[in-house]
């Protein structure tokens, strides 16, 4: 087989895997909406970081731009929790030296492209709206956005690597057959900038994820590396009380960051202004299958798998499809019809994992950071994880530190909840875990119980 | 508001769903893709049989026509179940007196339109394809199939009665936050006509659907009118044995039907010819939410949740739909915003429970209904039914004998199953539940459990 890809998305994901295919010897056009990143800036203007963990990086690494990254990456230890009476309480991610990185999406895109356009078989076309796609044909529709003239290209591999709202995938909807679920959450999220400190320095702590838990909503902010963060406020879109819906005018914006978040109310001194003129964003989890149509066209990234933010593993997971491609090809020596059979059995079941632990970490993060029983959890588990390595690694550092699948995370995750159940339920424990044998001897029987 | 309506779709729900509005005195347009029923025929020629229950029942006595329906409609008052050896074991669907009833959708959608043109404010339009609905302009485009001829119709109510594949819902899947879900078995079905004897009459037992149970698959059967039945096999589509891609050669299809379903060889005469010239269709489960767009645009039927067929609710729950909506109108005297509002809120936990319900049931009768022990309960059932009639009425009945909201009768049902895991686990049951006071002692302690 001719060894020539189309890639339709220059998304971190399109653009990382054109990379990984390029060093493979592959001829590869990739195809994108929008306007060279390189000459246009990112859309918007806006930073929209993400928090890169061992998942990514490990992609990175096989692109050859890790290192480059890490430069401008910020490393957050912890979660730094903000109470209504503005105290913080740090609860770390992960082991001493173990962090999360935020990196700005748009600095990541040109990176990618960048180092994927010194690759002499790769070509990216920029500005070409997909029309669709002729799964039988092998065959690619697009149309400038400038001039509006189509083209129709051909290629024995198509990636769709076009994100949430597929073109892709959406041709692939009329396969007999095709499984496919898009569930909104019935909350929105809007951005709201923190701006630097005068000096140029960040006004909080920029080694943390800050969260302001508030039960049924939460506010979130990330570092930037130009000294800003971005905040990010998740909200019911409707509801009586605390919901977009609710806040109308400044005066009920106001009152309501003055109950909830009144620490936050000086780091933002724009906040009125963003909050009108920033869009109120959904957030929805899409699932599908297959992920494949033959041996021609398959779906990378958010295009079959979206998740909600909560857990941080939207651009992970999508790189982890990227690592675990390369390794395929590896393993069937660009048999693509072996390659693209083993990924639509394997991957999908870690990709619906994930997409269920980042609904659940949703309610972890506003809800119960704020509970000291679960920062008294989250106190056991290292010391479990830190006395017995071998036999017990959080779940929150299997998704995060490790290369675990998402589904043996999940099922393992749900085993803890299990553990910390009786745990919990010791008396006195909260006082006395450090010194009662009884913690050890119910960690011990619930290993045996699992057959360890 | 000017009481005027246009439907897209004259199926069963649409052109049932006419009649109601048209009975309150609405101008209703019907646009529908395929030819004049009375004229052109039912597509296919083949009559697909539904199972009328109590709750369509009730829809067609509200529309005028149930006497007319009832005097061609043929009783089956429960399961035949043809073993591998051809023996025969009949399990009734209810009480005494109780039956689903086979009905002709092709003559039943006639009868309906029959109806319906009388109406004087009413209007069929066919050949009269949906490109799709201009949400907020109340507005539809349509395309007559024969001349190509566009045009783009108006009225304040629009109703998307126009089946799984809904053009109406097509348009609404555009809306921000609108959730979907298209969920396929790993089964394809395959209709076997089964003709009637010589002399017109039935080659089996009338009054009974037959199934061919084989745990994994089976075959069923339904009456129609003209003394045939229409046999339908339910196999998965793919699969080292018995799936519709190992079945390609006459030799395998046959030896296929000598092993499992050897008795019903002699009845369908055509069964090559029906093998090979019958496609074999899929099954899905549609869900979405909303159902409605502000009070102008409302889904309907399976448009807004298609189910698989296996507990004869598909159609009778889209009647229901209209059951409901007529009662909510009645109820909100023609306040759209109130009735389309309490319908999208009340109605899709029903229509999740039942499509939840379908899925069960295929279990149900594709295996259970060839275990012992499933019968046995089936006959405890009906005792306790008889014996408590206040307290207890079998999951089945609920759903095909009653108006219990579905969800109810899914909460109930599981409630259930937990009963005869205990009933069925008493020593001896099987022998000696007639006689042995634990069976009452049982059930009287679920009950007070349940708080009854």
């Amino acid at each position: 087989m001719e060894k020539h890809a189309i890639i339709v998305g220059a998304g971190l994901v399109g653009s990382l895997w054109a990379v990984l295919l390029a060093k493979r010897g592959y001829a590869v056009d990739v195809y994108e909406l929008r306007e060279d990143p390189r000459q246009a800036g990112f859309i918007g203007g806006r930073s929209i970081n993400l928090a890169m963990s061992t998942r990514g990086w490990r992609a990175l690494q096989k692109a050859g731009i890790e290192n480059k990254i890490r430069e401008v990456a910020i490393p957050m230890r912890g979660r730094m929790m903000h109470s209504e009476a503005g105290e913080l309480t740090f609860q770390p991610y992960g082991k001493e030296g173990q962090a999360i990185y935020s990196v700005s999406r748009g600095g990541l895109n040109i990176e990618l492209i960048q180092i994927a356009d010194q690759y002499k078989g790769l070509r990216f076309h920029f500005a070409q709206k997909c029309l669709g796609v002729d799964l039988r044909a092998n065959t690619v529709h697009f149309e400038h956005t400038g001039t509006g003239e189509r083209r129709s290209v051909q290629a024995p591999l198509i990636f769709g690597t076009d994100g949430a709202f597929s073109a892709v995938r959406r041709s692939m909807m009329k396969l007999p057959r095709f499984n496919y679920s898009q569930q909104y959450l019935e909350y929105g999220y809007k951005e709201l900038h923190i701006p630097p400190l005068p000096d140029g320095s960040h006004a909080i702590d920029e080694n943390a994820l800050h969260i302001w838990p508030r039960g049924q909503f939460m506010m979130i902010a990330l570092p930037n590396i130009d000294g800003s963060f971005t905040g990010t406020l998740f909200l019911p879109f409707e509801g009586e009380a605390n919901s977009f819906q609710q806040l109308q005018t400044d005066e009920q914006i106001l009152d309501f960051f003055r109950q909830h978040f009144s620490d936050s109310i000086p780091l933002i001194p724009g906040l009125l202004e963003d909050f009108r003129n920033n869009p109120t964003a959904g957030l929805a989890t899409i699932r599908c299958l297959p992920w494949c149509y033959e041996d021609k066209v398959l779906l990378i990234g958010d295009a079959s798998h979206a998740i909600v933010p909560f857990y941080g593993q939207g651009m992970n997971s999508g790189f982890e499809d990227c690592s675990i491609l390369d390794e395929l090809m590896e393993t069937h020596q660009d048999n693509w019809s072996h390659i693209i059979k083993a990924f639509n059995q394997d991957r999908p079941k870690d990709a619906n994992a994930v997409a269920d632990l980042a609904l659940r970490n949703f309610v972890e993060m506003r809800d119960r950071v704020a509970d000291p029983r679960f920062l008294l959890r989250k106190e056991i588990e290292a010391h479990l994880n830190e006395k017995y390595p071998e036999d017990f690694l959080p779940l929150y550092s299997q998704v995060t530190f490790s290369h675990i699948p998402y589904s043996h995370a999940l099922a393992e995750g749900l085993a803890q909840d299990g553990l910390f159940d009786r745990i919990l339920a010791i008396e006195g424990v909260a006082e006395n875990w450090r010194d009662n044998p009884e913690v050890g001897e119910v960690f011990r029987q619930w290993l045996r119980e699992k057959g360890r």
